[in-house]
């Protein structure tokens, strides 16, 4: 596909964010996922409607594509969205095995309305030593007994 | 509470993870979220189940907390994991603004079975002209109008 086709499917995630300014669904954002030149699912940030932190535009679209093909794997697929991901959704499309990512807006520009997520790029890069969300290990033991059965299991598939 | 008590809710998540086994929804992970000693939400990992890459315990768990809150903000909540959690999970961690997490088998453990995300950790530090899944931007003037709309409505709620 020419830059052409790319910006216009681009163009029509960014009519999916402005949907948002009228549905009060959650902040201005919107994704669409493609495969073989179609649209196959699109997604909206419903943050607020579904009071739910992960229901970003890119994870609903995500979500949604993965339903349609029955298969968590989008190998494939390509990812336009309305702005540059955050890094919840970044890892979700390196989860989702997406070929390609397409954006319009940059982070800089939606940390300029108020969605700054400079910050958790640099807590990730931390050591967990080092970060504002404290964590702890215990009883690793215990679930170490778990993985080792699972290991053997014949039940087990991995993704 | 003590470390006890904190044991004591890992060892829940523990229990979920090890359900996996059986059920074959997905991995054998597992996540409970605790709010002032209390059990609100849990989760288990269901990629496989519900054909969702975005299908993590942890992920599961804080939708299922938000819903039973009906809010997106986690605030006052500890999340228990049966392991380390995955950057994508991480960031959602930090959207939900929950308060600490513990974790019982750790990263290099979930390695050695075959769930090793080390390699997202090192796409998210790289810029994005050097990672495996290319990114490219277009149509920035399109999509700055939509975010402009947005910052002068009176419909308009940060989270």
């Amino acid at each position: 596909m020419s830059d052409l086709d790319h910006g216009h499917f681009l163009s029509q995630a960014v009519s999916l964010s402005a949907s948002c300014l009228d549905e009060g669904k959650g902040g201005p954002f919107g994704a669409i996922i493609v495969k073989n030149g179609e649209i196959i699912a699109s997604g909206v940030n419903e943050v607020l409607a579904k009071h739910d932190p992960t229901a970003h535009a890119e994870i609903q679209a995500i979500r949604a594509a993965s339903v349609a093909l029955h298969n968590y794997d989008l190998s494939g697929c390509v990812l336009y969205t309305s702005c540059e991901p955050c890094p919840m959704c970044l890892a979700a499309i390196y989860w989702a095995r997406i070929d390609a990512i397409y954006f319009a807006n940059g982070k800089a520009d939606a940390a300029a309305i108020g969605f700054d997520d400079a910050i958790f790029y640099e807590e990730l890069l931390k050591s967990k030593e080092h970060r504002k969300i404290p964590s702890f290990q215990l009883n690793q033991a215990e679930a170490l007994k778990v993985f080792e059965a699972w290991s053997i299991s014949d039940k087990k598939r991995l993704y």
